[in-house]
């Protein structure tokens, strides 16, 4: 049968890190570092290697710190309004004598002799002599050697990141050259006989290699100079010869396994021959089957194969290991309170980290979760934030309290779009982002999980199409039933068609909702709560369809356009959505329907930005770019629907 | 007389902001931007040019998200632990029938005619036969086509940092390039006869040319791409030839003087002729003779020499606009509330930058303002923050409430030490940053200056070496005097040598204190409230010395190291300090007295820090490295020597 993990142990995320920590010390691995020797223009974000001391003292001479003349202090004393001093004015070359001064610039070598500078502004020159009217003190506009920097002093201290002006002070202090730390060379090897390289081989079953290039782009991120191996086929020797080879140039081995984890997971097996394997299975999630090694005294690590539990290892076990080899503090991610928008299960035993969009709305930071998939990608690049559920927690309820860690120290600056999917969405986000700055992160969970993401207080904006069959109206009667205690407007966006979206040249001859009991038409269908899903939910009993009799009614998915790639891709005939997703495939498209999609706005009563969101929905660059999609009229985009009556205006 | 600088006008830095932003804009400075197409894997930390939709989807077809077998959902209907179902198991290249399956890993495509996937571990796999005990829901365990991206969706907005989940997202989605904003090209150009570029070449009244490498380094750090033009003397012609020059290949140019602003200041009259200069002058300190001109439609800033006022400068007119050039918002500087530690004048009329060390001391975050000189290189390096005097504010009062702009969003990790100046205080910062990670930062203020530090809630330390002349005792007495109040600990530092420094073989045979009435001889002194200046004050007496006497008595500089680089210079011919001072420079000493150097430690009671400096001054490795520097006697360092009675242990 199966060939089961042989996990030797599933220890906590904490304990790991000290265990791996522990060992990494103790292996040598942190005390002496490979030193680099590089021109002081070029060490800036590099590491000092050792303490650094200055060659010269800054300035390097007792210098005028003004325009003006210099004067010994002496001579001037009795100077005042009625009683000029004048003083002889020498040339540079001239020697000084008593009651003699000299023209200079900032910056001049004080003239030997000399001890003071009056200022320009309060000389008379005339001639060959300088009047003055008021005392000068000794070493008064002098700047005097060594007072900023003094010969032999220390300029930096080891284990500093360079920034410009250490620049200008190592320079400055007569340095030409600084060590510092060399980076350390990590190489990622991908492996996995289903992996590669380019998405032109890609064929159903083949895995494109994304993660090395996202893991040496993270090394990079961390200080580290990351190297690309090729990708090595699922091959214990070839696996094994990989890792031996990267060990004897690198200062520590990535390996990625494919997404597959099954009967070709050698990774273990190897580390243990190569050296010692000290963690295989972690009590996390995603990324519980993460290995780590120690093999000639240094870490090699064995990252899992989906996108998600491999970022996130890599950030665990990877991340703190570069900046302490770099002598660099960890990064201290800012970690902010939030409510919880959504609940969430988890599993008792493991430490689950659940990606979050981070918004503040209405005055709450809100931490909506995003796809928990380990191979949902785009979770990673819509987060702003993790949260961690602990694992002695079953879950989190819906509003509960959360500490989100924020990628970013910028100010919170998402909004949310919950709801229905409207590629309009899209478009009004690069039109918000132009304007504002802000970021529009849309969730599809449907109209109706839209109108309930506003009432929970989890989303700026809501996308909604939604037909009352009694009224006949779209949108209005479902928000002023549900949202009876929110400062909503209801805002026009557009009118679209819906339909059945089709092969090119319509193959299978799909003529409307009646074709959909057809024995040979598969049908690929919304989820439950989308409009799109009640509005087929709606029309077919009134041509007669049960949906029981619908080959593929159960399989739902969540947007527009994951209905037409599914029809793209063979793995069914049919399905129902907007034209606009239909064209941006290729699709056939078979009206069906008109609808009306408007959106929720969920600010407080003169809020900027919602009034700066109908502007955009109004203005003619925005409804020429949403009617170019297809299937759209966007002729009352912006027009104010309804606010709520019960609040007022 | 002096040709006044024809500034146009000075302008509020608010007002000069918002002037500068919206002629660049009027001049289209940000609308058209040149592009660059990359490989994906290079784009790491580059801008998006525009937004960028998918290829194709992801994933790119039906995969199996499990390893288990591959069945049709309906042939498992009804099964059961008291009812279990067998499926027939296919090869990969057999075609479905009804009730067979296939065995796949996860990754795997969805064999044609199967929907659903059961586990492996839910599935007792006999020959050619599998049974099952349960049903299986169709599409479960199932990766549908297109549920992390869609082909045609965005992945990317326009106008975003790339990051390594992006790349993974870009590359996944089936591009291979992108295009990114190119990076602005800055021209940066040394102006100034007096500069040279390489510390060999430097005479008294040259100045090494270290701002344009800092400036260079600024903008390479805010995304731009620096040249570094040669040095220009201050020649009319020149200069306007290398501006005019630049301008044909660069988006920006810097011009950045000598430190002499004085009768050479072309700057301003060559950018009228080259295009229109838009601002002269703007009110704030330092920084204020900064020139802003538009030439071809181009920014051309003309910064003032000093290197604080380069860097400022460059913060307030030149980072913005890069950032907006490069379509990114405004870096924001986390803002921190702090108490001041010293009294701060400032002129009316002018908004004054101040850099300060901030520290949490006593739990109390305290900004203290480091040296205000526009030259001093050294308050760049030391600064964890900058605060502003507005222009209506003739100063601030110590413990004034003041806002602190942080450099780094790092916690703020600064020891400060206040007090005298002792270069073991150096190597205890090196052992504690290893330790702790704690930065030192040291003000040289003297002893007094110390104890008033730590009166004040204003330092962690104060080394301080005064002696009682009543008891012959060092420090006690003073600080059971001044700290009543304070949770203070005295630890002894080291008994140290003071005395005369005096050029290699002593040429002018200084003897000791009495010599230093000689006519002959230049002295170079101690400010007040140094322990060594109290300490001359002492002995002069006894001596018979009359301080008047002394020619130089009254020029003070604020450490050891400066008294002893201004007798390597030639600028004194003794002066009073400790031992390894004059080891340092290489000087001769004459030993004069004893003394006792102790640290104040201001930690609550039992504060780790305070116990880890004890520590630290305690280890064989600390007082040989200090022993080493000579004239140091470290055999009771570490020491308690007494803690606040008032207070208790």
């Amino acid at each position: 049968m199966h060939k089961g993990k042989a996990y030797l142990e599933c220890l906590p995320r904490e304990r790991t890190g000290e265990l791996w920590q522990s060992r990494l010390i103790a292996a040598g691995y942190f005390s002496s570092l490979p030193v680099e020797t590089l021109l002081i223009g070029q060490a800036l974000g590099r590491v000092t290697a050792g303490c650094t001391y200055a060659k010269q003292s800054v300035p390097h001479y007792n210098g005028s710190a003004m325009d003006g003349i210099a004067v010994r202090a002496q001579d001037s004393f009795g100077a005042a309004e009625t009683n000029p001093v004048r003083l002889t004015l020498l040339k540079n070359n001239e020697p000084f004598v008593p009651g003699s001064c000299y023209i200079v610039d900032t910056g001049d070598l004080m003239p030997a002799g000399t001890n003071s500078v009056i200022m320009i502004e309060d000389v008379h020159i005339d001639g060959n002599s300088a009047e003055i009217i008021a005392a000068a003190t000794p070493w008064q506009h002098v700047r005097i050697i060594g007072e900023d920097i003094v010969a032999n002093e220390m300029v930096l201290p080891e284990h500093q990141l360079v920034t410009p002006p250490d620049i200008a002070a190592l320079l400055a202090a007569g340095l030409e050259t600084i060590d510092v730390v060399a980076k350390p060379k990590v190489t990622v090897i991908p492996t996995g006989t289903e992996l590669v390289a380019r998405s032109q081989d890609l064929k159903p079953g083949a895995i494109l290699d994304v993660n090395s290039h996202m893991l040496c782009a993270a090394v990079s991120t961390w200080g580290g100079e990351p190297v690309r191996h090729e990708i090595v086929p699922d091959n214990y020797e070839q696996i094994k010869q990989a890792v031996a080879k990267s060990l004897e140039t690198s200062d520590m081995v990535i390996t990625n396994a494919g997404t597959s984890a099954g009967t070709e997971d050698f990774t273990s097996r190897i580390l243990s021959e190569l050296g010692e394997v000290l963690v295989h299975g972690v009590a996390i999630k995603p990324g519980k089957p993460v290995v780590l090694a120690l093999c000639n005294g240094k870490p090699v690590i064995g990252l899992p194969g989906y996108p998600v539990s491999a970022m996130l290892t890599a950030e665990l076990f990877v991340r703190d290991v570069l900046y302490q080899r770099q002598r660099l503090p960890k990064p201290q991610l800012q970690e902010v309170p939030a409510v919880l928008a959504r609940q969430l299960y988890s599993h008792v035993g493991v430490e689950e980290f659940v990606r979050v969009s981070v918004a503040s709305i209405q005055g709450k930071t809100v931490a909506a979760p995003l796809s928990r998939g380990a191979g949902i990608i785009s979770s990673l690049i819509k987060a702003q934030g993790v949260i961690s559920v602990g694992e002695n927690s079953p879950g989190l309820a819906a509003g509960a309290e959360v500490k989100v860690k924020l990628f970013s120290q910028q100010q919170l600056n998402t909004l949310l779009a919950v709801g229905s999917h409207d590629l309009a969405l899209d478009i009004l986000g690069v039109f918000l982002k132009r304007q504002t700055n802000m970021l529009l992160t849309a969730a599809n969970v449907g109209s109706m999980g839209g109108i309930m993401a506003i009432k929970n207080g989890e989303a700026h904006i809501a996308g909604i199409h939604l037909l009352d069959d009694k009224t006949g109206e779209y949108n209005i009667s479902f928000v002023n039933k549900y949202l009876a205690n929110i400062n909503w407007q209801l805002v026009r966006l557009a009118r679209r068609d819906q339909g059945l979206m089709v092969l090119p040249g319509n193959p299978k001859n799909i003529k409307g909702l009646s074709d959909l009991i057809r024995e040979d038409i598969a049908y690929v269908n919304r989820q439950r709560g989308s409009g799109t899903r009640m509005l087929l939910d709606y029309l077919l009993p009134k041509q007669g369809v049960a949906c029981s009799t619908i080959d593929g009614y159960e399989k739902e998915v969540s947007t527009h356009m994951a209905v037409a790639a599914t029809i793209t891709a063979g793995a069914a005939d049919t399905g129902m959505g907007i034209r606009a997703a239909a064209m941006a495939l290729g699709l056939e498209f078979i009206p069906i329907s008109h609808e009306c999609y408007d959106i929720i706005l969920n600010f407080p009563p003169g809020d900027l930005m919602a009034d700066m969101i109908v502007s955009i929905l109004k203005s003619p660059e925005f409804r020429q770019e949403v009617e170019r999609l297809g299937g759209y009229d966007l002729s009352e985009a912006g027009t104010i629907l309804a606010i709520n009556k019960e609040l007022g205006e």
